[in-house]
């Protein structure tokens, strides 16, 4: 192995995920996916998993997946969904559940997620429900589920009242991250991924900020040893932070770096496709450092280094600000004031002391948001 | 306050269950309902409850509940539901978030629910589901649901492929168990909830079985003192087996003494309302010490005494073995074969060494039932 002229992957990374009875590994890198079959067979009592999946990952990846698990000797049954956010309903819970028991599924047996953050959410959330818990392994297949989504346990179905709220937290018992299944990615969807890893640089990770602003283009360029190192710092950091707060009552709202600005600009373009939700992320990012630089907290430098960091990953750092568009700062401050922990014009934002240290500001005045997002908006 | 010829009520007794950061109380008395009002405002944060319960339930209790809510400012959104086991659906599980999401609950806000165990089971799942987890409290209305259901943290809706497949482990902030709500019961509702206070007796507390067999009469007379008493044991010893097993991955099991036999007689009978749940796992408990004692494992004299006290209190303790009935030995033990946990013509049982000394019987020999059970039948 790796003898010789032979170009080898470089070796995959194990990320602990430290939370008492419910510990898991994550296993990065290229070609992890070959491990499924054998980690498989530790965890299961009969050689037989349940597959969820959407169609489109089922037509680029059921071989591969077959093909492992096949090595080790257990037999699959799949189902695949519509791609889309679309599938993350309540009705289509039942439907997965029907499944499940029309397939005599046991606690001890295990769901697969092969997919990305829609198919991981709504598959942990079944897994969860399954005779009060069945086992559960994850298998992202973008790079946003791959840094974020299949990290910390959150799982949900969207409501007609709103995105995620219904839900659970379930912790997978396996998560397998091989990078060489993003090579089928649209380079968008990739670089929305990356907007998340940025994030863990921003929030604690100085240096991992200054990595990627050196070999930011060979990640997204997927070359296996920046692409498998910038995945598996990126589980790493999150993995931390949810060790320390699991469900989410103090530090872990850190995650949240860019998405108040985020999830206001995704709302008042209706979650429409031309913005994903990685892009509108980057986009809250940078804004909350400018927001921080304008309020004398941020230094005005780190407010530029991240965006000319995002715009080197060809991402977008300024809301697309278009003569009639969706985007008004009055538009986007009310949408941030139906934020949960929104009260009497404060709202919580995530900014930052300097890149890497990022803090739980607790009451932005959102009049203070306004004026800049107008400032903002006669800029863009 | 007692003083005088004015006949009171015994103090509340206060159960604490040890769950770690899920750990709550449970308040068992006459008039603890009294609780309710004084115990929420220290849990919310906002003086607004959610109240989930059924339709027979509201009629008999909503102004008691609503009186001790406004003497601490709390005021209330209702919900009341069909009575019945058909209520516990996945569809009235979306009925009940899609109630929450239109009242804007929010995680800190509290889902009580007033009722029986249909009742209990699909409010906390709801409670679980509800933005990842909502406040849930819990005022059982019927014995059963005070001695058993409500302690614990098992939530569930059922599936037209079976009772309890969709569910979670999810624990209340508080129990109010106000044994006085008792007096509007059916008596053989009382009973059927008594045979799963002599279950706790017959687990580990042979004292606490000596006692009911001295003061049962009293207990299903409700008496302040002892249906007090027999309840807040009962919570007790489920509490302490809770602790030690919260997701039944070992000694929870003991919890299910009498309800292998049991569960395989109320599906025989198609769940019909001529055999209450409690109804059927007193005879389970009585057919296990029979078994137990047919196999050698428990003293005659303890079986016996097991049927006594069963029958003192109007419960059967046999099999109702009507010609051309539903109960046929081949057709329990085939049932009992569908047990989660049966394979290979074994099936786990509790048994018990002797009254107070139940233990897990891994293997039970379905054969050895089956003749068991056809020599109960002739017999009855």
């Amino acid at each position: 192995m790796g003898t010789g002229m032979t170009v080898t992957a470089p070796p995959l990374e194990t990320v602990r995920v430290e939370l008492g009875p419910r510990s898991y590994d994550i296993l990065v890198g290229h070609g992890a996916l070959a491990q499924l079959g054998p980690r498989l067979t530790t965890l299961l009592k009969r050689p037989r998993v349940f597959v969820l999946t959407d169609t489109h990952v089922e037509a680029a990846h059921r071989a591969r997946v077959e093909a492992t698990l096949a090595a080790s000797g257990i037999s699959s049954d799949w189902l695949a969904l519509t791609p889309g956010e679309a599938t993350k309903s309540f009705a289509n819970l039942d439907t997965i559940l029907d499944w499940l028991l029309d397939g005599s599924a046991e606690r001890s047996d295990v769901l697969l997620a092969l997919g990305g953050g829609v198919i991981g959410d709504i598959a942990g959330l079944s897994a969860s429900l399954m005779k009060r818990g069945m086992g559960f392994v994850q298998v992202p297949t973008t790079l946003l589920a791959q840094v974020d989504s299949s990290v910390g346990g959150k799982t949900a179905v969207n409501s007609p009242r709103g995105k995620n709220l219904i839900g659970a937290f379930y912790q997978p018992q396996l998560v397998i991250a091989d990078t060489e299944l993003l090579a089928t990615l649209p380079p968008r969807e990739l670089r929305a991924g990356y907007a998340e890893i940025i994030k863990y640089g921003l929030i604690n990770d100085p240096g991992f900020f200054a990595w990627l602003e050196q070999n930011g283009a060979r990640v997204v360029a997927l070359e296996p040893d920046a692409i498998t190192h910038a995945v598996a710092v990126s589980c790493r950091a999150k993995a931390a932070i949810v060790a320390e707060d699991e469900t989410e009552k103090g530090v872990r709202a850190l995650l949240n770096l860019g998405h108040t600005f985020g999830h206001a600009l995704e709302a008042a373009n209706g979650y429409r496709p031309d913005l994903l939700h990685g892009e509108a992320v980057a986009i809250g990012m940078a804004l909350a450092f400018r927001y921080g630089a304008k309020q004398g907290i941020t230094p005005a430098d780190d407010a530029e280094r991240v965006r000319r960091s995002l715009e080197a990953a060809g991402l977008a750092a300024a809301i697309p600000g278009r003569q009639g568009g969706p985007y008004t700062a009055a538009r986007l401050v009310e949408l941030m004031q139906q934020d949960k922990k929104a009260s009497g014009g404060k709202v919580p934002l995530i900014l930052a002391h300097r890149i890497g240290e990022a803090y739980i500001h607790p009451d932005a005045d959102l009049a203070s948001v306004e004026a800049f997002l107008s400032g903002e908006l006669l800029e863009a």
